[in-house]
């Protein structure tokens, strides 16, 4: 084969190959009964799965003090042969959704959220450094801003997530950090209502999440947070868990946010595909 | 630039991309903590999300006939500023999740399913021409192995669903198709045991599912199919939405169970990548 049939021999390999793989997922589309979707939900594929949800038990630590979930046994497996409880949940306990239906008169509920926006890519903004020098930090624009700088524009669709190094603290007081001098009171970190206009301004993120118990942080009065981001119809989602084991940018988060027909939010299973 | 070097040099970009995408991916499981994965959780990209889970609400049908959940409303947007629903559901409601603890004494509760086994190939068998005929039609080892004979293997870790045309039904009395002449007998297909016998002996299918009430035929009244799949420590996924949107083989399943604490199950958001 002389050098310019190499040539074009490793040019046509290249462009059946490309061929073959466009081919193979227009099938499959049209096999599913779909058009083509303007953005794809996963880019590349995924190596791994990761678990981002903290386990719900009556113990996990709630915004309000009491515990979030409690457990009625209908039907035990030595009696009946079966076992199955009803469970009393509030919506907004353990890792979970607040739709914007929770801080709005008629906003989506969270069956209503489109399912493409429940597959979002992952933009983590890491505030550990100095969440642990003050835990009345916030994600500010500046915070965002370095982000984009490092990595581009957020991706259409996004969740925001911040990772302030929270979710180790679950099992201990650390992560409610209640003020013993002033009662109601918390200290824990989250996003400052300056970063979330800039992401309703300048992005179409789907969502921001937050490793702490409230997308505003502890010492919060007036949740200006909530109430810029939830009535705009994005979602939040709060105690994330897992950020640790995610990457700054790249993944997708997977929301299995429960679809309870008027609900204002709720527990949710949460995974990252790498 | 001579021919041969134009010949190494596109070689030279081949390889030097090949080793960009395969050091981008390393450096990712690296930044998240992880090692390599025997089995990629999705080998291709997802070009499309659909949902696959019914909208849950008190007129959901039921197993039982009675409403699986309802709502007690603790602040209301007008008074309170926000909306917050306590819910009271029955674990096997909606689209649900049936985990080895529903029908045995001390198996996997729906939080220890593996996270690896909530990212599911998903197999189709479509039962819908025999079962629209007679609507106590099962799925049996041919039709597995005339699946297989089509798709090859069952992959491990897949969930192998029943399209019975059920989904469909949810809105009538069709979906629960009670005996008017005997009570408390219905009529929708299911998997027969000697399936799922098939599948505990000759695969590491992680989970079945199917889009009627039960994982048992309406009929039954021994739950054959429950006794001999959930105590070997495999799950179930009962009234699944969308199937018709899938392709027989090629697509992943992302079962976003609830990860409650000694829950034997529970109403899960599943949505299918393609």
């Amino acid at each position: 084969m002389c050098d310019i049939c190499v040539v074009n021999s490793v040019k046509e390999k290249m462009l059946s190959r490309r061929g073959f793989f466009t081919g193979a997922a227009a099938a499959t589309a049209a096999a599913a009964g779909m058009s083509a979707a303007p953005r794809p939900v996963l880019a590349q594929p995924a190596r791994q799965v990761v678990d981002m949800t903290h386990e719900l038990s009556a113990a996990f630590p709630t915004f309000g003090g009491s515990p979030g979930i409690s457990y009625d046994k209908q039907f035990d497996f030595d009696g009946d042969g079966y076992n199955l409880y009803v469970l009393s949940i509030n919506e907004h306990t353990g890792t979970h959704i607040d739709a914007p239906l929770h801080f709005s008169a008629d906003g989506q509920s969270v069956a209503e959220i489109p399912v493409e926006n429940l597959a979002c890519p992952l933009c983590v903004v890491d505030i550990r450094a100095k969440a642990s020098e003050n835990p009345d930090s916030q994600v500010t624009p500046d915070d965002l801003r370095a982000w984009i700088g490092r990595n581009g524009p957020i991706p259409d669709g996004a969740c925001v997530a911040m990772n302030s190094g929270w979710a180790e603290k679950v099992g201990t007081d650390g992560f409610r950090n209640a003020d013993s001098a002033r009662p109601g009171t918390m200290h824990f970190p989250g996003f400052h209502v300056e970063a979330v206009q800039m992401l309703l301004d300048e992005t179409n993120a789907a969502a921001i999440a937050v490793d702490t118990l409230s997308l505003d942080y502890g010492p919060s009065t007036d949740f200006a947070t909530h109430y810029a981001w939830l009535p705009a119809g994005r979602y939040g989602i709060e105690c994330l868990a897992g950020l640790d084991r995610m990457p700054e940018t790249g993944a997708t988060l997977m929301v299995g946010a429960p679809k309870v027909k008027d609900g204002t939010g709720g527990p949710a299973r949460i995974m990252g595909l790498v």
